[in-house]
């Protein structure tokens, strides 16, 4: 086994590290094993006492039952793990798959929408996803009831991608069992969560982050005002990918939420050949920025400095720029004081990558 | 009896005498009596035989039958003709109204879709009509089947426009009687054409020009791909208005023309507060040009400048910016031979502002 997955999977299954914090673990120490050793000290130095690291014992139990699921882990920024998911800020470390991996090669649209979907509504996703997938196109869902159900079935034939909210060996909601044991043959089924968790609330929006970061864009169907399919919109929209949806008449409440994404500016949606026109716009993939591809950083940062960070930070969120400007520091010199802070546990990181001080 | 509107209604309802001509003769001779006067002349430079003008006695006996009606004429550029529609190219010389004119005072929305439409589409148009009339918009529309006669029962107690492409008195379809007959107490009829006219089939595109000319924006409800409703949406925007439509499933065929409208640009409605939201972009009418304000311009054409324009004409349309630039003339110059030409029946107006040769 190697010994730096082995030692990746301690750092993300331990306490406080997300996965924010584990990028900047790595872009300051050069390794995960590097950065497993340096935890403690940071956190000291943060103010805070050391959390409880997960054990290699630990890790070596999760990685010999993915093993014996079939499964396997992709870590950002090597080999396998898709590009487009390793853009985002808040990108898992580390992916379990199991299926064909070849899909990760091919361009990816996902397809979403609301679980109490009409019939009309599942029978447009799933001839949408037949028609995408024929087009070469790789469609990924969320594995929930409804339209996600419909988009795999859909595009079973031609491969699909199904993002786990829980581990990859729960089937939920249940009667995804037979659709989801066909995905780990002719589909691919992705989790950032260990194997045998059953999903909460929390990890759906989790979930659907992975959803956005995999898919160049995002074809809303069927979603009603407030519910999950438009965060999971906001968020593809936040990593700059495509959010398209499909219309339906202001008559019908779970239509209302997909016309609401178009009148903020959404592709409007009928077809695959609507979703490929999309897809022409400028291509976000061109030139990918290539994580942790630099060396590590080698600096500490003065008593001072930490004192000076601590007081621009306050209780409401701020961006790491203005507190990179205000404390004359270089952004290196601050993202340390935040990476000790943080493991220290008295920062809060943010959506749109702000920063508050932690509740004490 | 006005001997200027009598002036007016004998060269509007001459042969070959269109509303750009019109405004140009209007232009060149500060007058419909003098345009009158002129008409035979201009004709001969213009190389054609002069056209037979309606008689005194004629328009006398329009103007009777109007009056017994109950209507009354409204001139371009004079009284209660209606500013926005004056700003069209194309606008009609004179408006036949009857009804209640202080309709026209007030912001106006076009309400139009399909003859065929649904029950739900026709319910949704009549829901929307009445909540627009509650915030002070008068709804416009075309007193056609579907759509059009459920905004104008939507709206009939706040106040609704109906632009009809045969004369006034004329119900169609048949059973406008009684909708057509409360809307000469309540609302308002509007026609270009003289009474008694049945519509044929190229008197519906010219009424839809007056139905953009009249609105602000002109929501579309329910539209097949290539319908009337869409050129319609295409007048609306060529005439600088806003375009809107009502969404529908992709799976619906109905809706695919709105869905479409919406995919080029048209703003998403879902509702009446929509339509109010869209009303607030810039107004068009804040500063409106005032037509034939100016002076009658004094000028002759020599023989050589005609030639010449003769000569830039082609069969194909062009711009006249163009003409005038390769002319070498100045720009009244040019349209007082256009002019000539036209009244010779040796020019076509096209949409624009283009002009060709008119065949031999």
């Amino acid at each position: 086994m190697s010994s730096d997955l082995l030692a990746r999977l301690r750092l993300v299954r331990s306490p406080g590290i997300g996965p924010v914090t584990f990028r900047q673990l790595l872009m300051r120490f050069g390794s995960a094993e590097a950065a497993l050793d340096a935890v403690p000290q940071l956190a000291a130095r943060g103010g805070g006492k050391a959390p409880v690291m997960w054990s290699a014992n630990q890790a070596e139990a999760e990685m010999a039952r993915v093993e014996a699921l079939g499964g396997r882990y992709l870590s950002i920024g090597q080999g396998l793990y898709p590009r487009a998911l390793a853009e985002l800020d808040s990108a898992p470390p580390l992916l379990i798959v199991k299926g064909d991996l070849r899909l990760l090669d091919k361009p990816m649209v996902a397809v979403v929408g609301a679980r109490n979907a009409s019939a009309a509504a599942c029978r447009f996703a799933r001839g949408l996803a037949n028609d995408l997938g024929r087009d070469g196109v790789v469609v990924v869902s969320g594995l929930a009831r409804g339209i996600d159900a419909a988009t795999h079935d859909g595009a079973m034939q031609s491969g699909t991608i199904g993002c786990a909210a829980g581990g990859i060996d729960i089937f939920y909601p249940p009667e995804n069992r037979e659709r989801q044991t066909r995905m780990f043959e002719v589909g691919l089924v992705v989790s950032e969560r260990p194997p045998g968790l059953e999903p909460r609330a929390k990890d759906f929006p989790r979930r659907n982050r992975i959803i956005a970061g995999l898919s160049q864009a995002c074809v809303v169907v069927e979603a009603a005002p407030r519910s999950g399919s438009l965060i999971t919109a906001r968020m593809v929209a936040e990593a700059g990918r495509e959010v398209m949806a499909v219309p339906g008449s202001p008559l019908d409440p779970r239509a209302q939420g997909c016309n609401q994404l178009i009148r903020d500016g959404a592709t409007l949606i009928q077809s695959a050949a609507d979703v490929l026109e999309g897809l022409r716009a400028p291509n976000l993939f061109a030139s990918p920025r290539t994580p942790f591809e630099d060396a590590p950083v080698e600096m500490d940062a003065s008593e001072d400095m930490r004192d000076r960070v601590v007081e621009l930070l306050g209780p409401s969120p701020a961006p790491v720029d203005e507190i990179v400007r205000l404390s004359g520091a270089s952004a290196g010199e601050v993202q340390l004081v935040l990476l000790e802070l943080d493991l220290g546990g008295r920062l809060d990181r943010h959506a749109g990558g702000k920063v508050s001080l932690a509740a004490a």
